[in-house]
């Protein structure tokens, strides 16, 4: 088997560092190029010293140019509003997974609401699938370019998916979200400063997360009849990895344990990289560093509790990322994923 | 003016150590007493190093005797069930504030069920006040016994009095609550276990915690006609202390964020261990090591979220239990807790 | 008694954030002018949401003017190198405890080689008591000016005065010191930023560290004949607070356990702030928020081990700093400051 | 090529964990036999969830039985004491890779008095080679049984390796070494829990610890002429994965930096799992999950710092331990090891 050329933009960040770290030991590829606009010019493993020995590549700049035109893969892992600057001048054959959110939304003027800016190709957005796998694995074998989703909406809308899909729930759903401190990204700031993140617990973003549209989208194309009435709120918590979501929903019928629980298995039983936990915990421990997104449950009267867990940079980012070009390039989908957690 | 003497039985724990912490620099109190079953006969610096130097006290059996005669007031801060064997041979006129669950519930059947246990003197417990202050600060002046709140009970409890007070709600509300890893006590256990819980998030005790009767059962005091249909979720989070409670209801009528603001103001304008954040941030890491509640909120449309973060030890414990024995012998409430937060 | 006014300058930062807190609660001085140059006009409780409710003063600038005419006691809590822009002007009546590293050593050459940059006003230092407490008491009484010493030169030097008093040791010593990253200040940076920082251990300025002057300068105080020959090598450890030394030296005679016991008695039996630690193991989890200094040490043959741990932003900053406030002025040299450690 | 059968007896310990971790990834091996005393009986993946779906293995009785016979190699990873046990009834043709400390001494009398219990069958400890790879590759090849270093004998000895090879030091060294959570093993104690050991920093076994009799052995075999003066100082530091060893030596005659550098890249220039850090910083986040060693150094006069990090649980346990097998096996060293370390 020839290996695919790939290349990663914005390889400097987290979602970057993970790719690099997932790339660099796929079996089905080759890492190109590895493009970072304020490294350029450095040795890799010189700003993730992880890597030293384990590649030799050095930053490029991240721009389109000849070095693109040989690349199979090319993965856009940039600030929000970055992507759309370099989109139009792609290459048409080129293969891409975009990680920002410049192509996630199909409605422009939402667009605008939550990211706070104009778009400026809002017209290539249509080419887009959405790349929340276990959602619309059928549309992303063989396409051409894909919108990894955001890391909460990811979360978010696996547990949402079943509950959606099998018409569950009446009302409000309440989605109370809790992420550790690499969701905001590999520059420090006050937010993610040591002293004060390891103690500290706190709300933000109430009813603005611009994840929100993207999961009421993702889950309106499910079913066109559900509600997609969410109050969304999401946390900082003092860890390194993971997203917890914890999602209330009234019943929309009376249900058993044992109903909810084989929803869930008619949604996921097939699915490589859902866990669902019956009687053990739900726990981001046990999902860092992993693909996988653990899934369960509690059940008491109408009221429904879903508990879902993943590493935000893996599942929720750089992991997913792969998965999907796994099924855009017809390779295994679990190829170079299937590795366990590490724990302690 | 004479000192307190005081006693506190069940020095060992983490509330108990708090309860130290707090009362060896209070001065209105002379610390008498300290019980600990299985330390009895150790210095309390032995077994406690950070009071190396502040006290010579030695650990005493934990039973009800003649040194019991000349303490004004004892705290009990034993494991639940304890209190209820010793409470019967207490000496009449001794204030007592009993940190356990074992007098907070005024149902017996409730006690049974959430507690899993029999009550061994369940007459006994209608002469307690619940103690949970800013809501019941006539009844606890002067108060001979008081039944010191659970930790999230006080933390949901002060979240949720503005909005039953003013009957600000309809329908359920959902709590998201978030504890540190010191609301499991000082006794190390699997979920404790550092190189596990540094980077753990999850759910326990869906449907069942001890404190959601007592906090239904409080709020149904303040309003009789209250709906009291809470989804209550705990959480432990990878923190040694704090609790952070997310509230979520729909309003009853139409709000504006200034007619909310109002009745929080209304309702904590003149307590002196809640602040009511408007601008900033509530953050468990500005309340930690102090009394103090910090209340937040953000709403949009009827849906309202309320934020909660306490020190689980010190207002979810030792600081509230000190601050009751304040008001019940006629000391300033603040006295000896008008501590600054540590940060960083 | 009347109050000691005082004020901070560079009240933003940790030292300046720990000096706010324990001056909040200190019976014998009242707060009267926090300045910081970067938050000028903003509320001292925006900055440090931890002290909400406890003070209601705003930052001024950091420059000497007529406010600074009608205080008693002012605190330098500036970055190196601003301290000496403002001296010169500063009151002649006016108690000043500087905490930077402008005043401390008394060889000029010395200063710009270890601080990189010219003292602007060298002359001046000869004025200054070297504010280590426990070995410089006498001269701290009523002094008008002191520098406060560095937290590492706290730490090591409190460790070393014993073994340098008694003439314990020959030849090299080798010093590891361990520090939290509240250390690094409250400015977020790549060493701090929480991701990195949680599982990271790591030296730092090998041979030429500031403080390792300081530190022998000090000790040739108390025995000229001193080698002075150190080691010294710091490391950052992935906690907050605390400082950690384990101090490798030769015995210059035969000793057993006890006689080493009895030179730290003999020299530390009497100060309130230094605790012998026998049985028990010192640790900065039981020194942290404290200005106790924690001391203890291990011995085979002619190598011997000290331990020593303090709060670097108290015994090895702030606390310290009004210990020596304390003296200066008369106080008791353990007010405001006579406050158990929090633990957990 | 035919897949080595694996068995790994104490598969539920931190240790264990890890083997099984990487060994479940290792494309030369297939793993048969997972036994753990407390859980047989119960799936791997019930007691490692980190492992869920990627094993459906249950753990057995870690007792030698006919299930012993098929297998090609056998991980010993019990506590200390128990590998003797069992090793004499141990099929002759059987390899073992032993990672207690059970057969690392060659002189009774030293593991009695380190060890604190009387060897039964200590006249089997001749047949067993000693695995620091680095040092002893040679013997390694093929071997047929191997005791595995500890953890900070493996840290400490690559440290020491290139000074005692090439003769640079003189008079006694003096190591520093921390290490995290993880190395107290995964059963809770006081040590561990949370909220204590999250702002913890202390020293314990001084001149008593097991690995340095281990040290000296293993640097004596490579220069008998070595002095073997070594204090060797332990500290528990409060993060989860790693071990920094700095190690303090006095040079033995007249050295430039560049000198020590070819010291340094004339030993382990061509060893994959040995990184040489010059400009960079060694930190235990750089090599965290990973077989690698990052290996660095100051220098000023005749003073010579060595910094060495490793993962503890990797290349102080199971990754080395696999690494000896591959050796042993004829395997490509690198097999199953070559990751990245995960970063953030």
């Amino acid at each position: 088997m020839e290996r695919l050329k790939v290349g990663v933009f914005g390889g400097s960040g987290y979602g970057g560092s993970e790719l690099l770290r997932l790339l660099l030991g796929h079996p089905g590829v080759e890492l190109e190029l590895v493009g970072a606009h304020t490294h350029a010019g450095s040795r890799v493993d010189a700003v993730h010293p992880n890597l030293r020995g384990l590649t030799s590549l050095e930053f490029v700049e991240t721009k389109v140019d000849a070095r693109c035109e040989g690349l199979d893969v090319l993965f856009l892992s940039l600030p929000h509003g970055e992507s759309m600057k370099l989109t139009p001048s792609l290459p048409e054959g080129l293969k891409v997974v975009d990680l920002t959110g410049d192509f996630r939304l199909r409605d422009e003027e939402v667009f605008r609401r939550y990211y706070k800016r104009e778009h400026t190709c809002f017209s290539l957005q249509e080419r887009y699938v959405y790349g929340l796998t276990e959602v619309n694995r059928e549309a992303l074998v063989g396409a051409q370019r894909v919108a990894n989703p955001g890391c909460f909406a990811t979360c978010v809308g696996l547990g949402l998916y079943p509950l959606v899909k099998h018409g569950l729930t009446k009302g409000r759903v309440f989605v109370d979200a809790k992420t550790g401190s690499s969701g905001s990204g590999a520059k420090p700031s006050a937010g993610t400063h040591h002293p004060k993140r390891v103690n500290s617990f706190y709300a933000y973003k109430s009813f603005a997360h611009q994840h929100l549209p993207e999961i009421l989208q993702g889950m309106k194309e499910v079913r066109g009849d559900w509600e997609a009435d969410v109050v969304f709120q999401t946390h900082s918590a003092p860890m390194v990895r993971g997203i917890f979501a914890t999602i209330y929903a009234t019943l929309s019928r009376s249900m058993e344990v044992a109903d909810v629980a084989r929803c869930l298995e008619e949604t996921y039983g097939e699915q490589p990289f859902v866990r669902l936990v019956g009687d053990g915990v739900v726990d981001v421990n046990w999902v860092k560093t992993t693909n996988f997104a653990d899934i369960g449950f509690a059940l008491e009267g109408d009221a429904l509790i879903v508990f879902v867990a993943i590493d935000n940079l893996v599942k929720g980012a750089a992991g997913q990322a792969i998965q999907n070009m796994n099924l855009m390039c017809g390779l295994e989908e679990t190829m170079g994923l299937w590795l366990p957690g590490t724990h302690p």
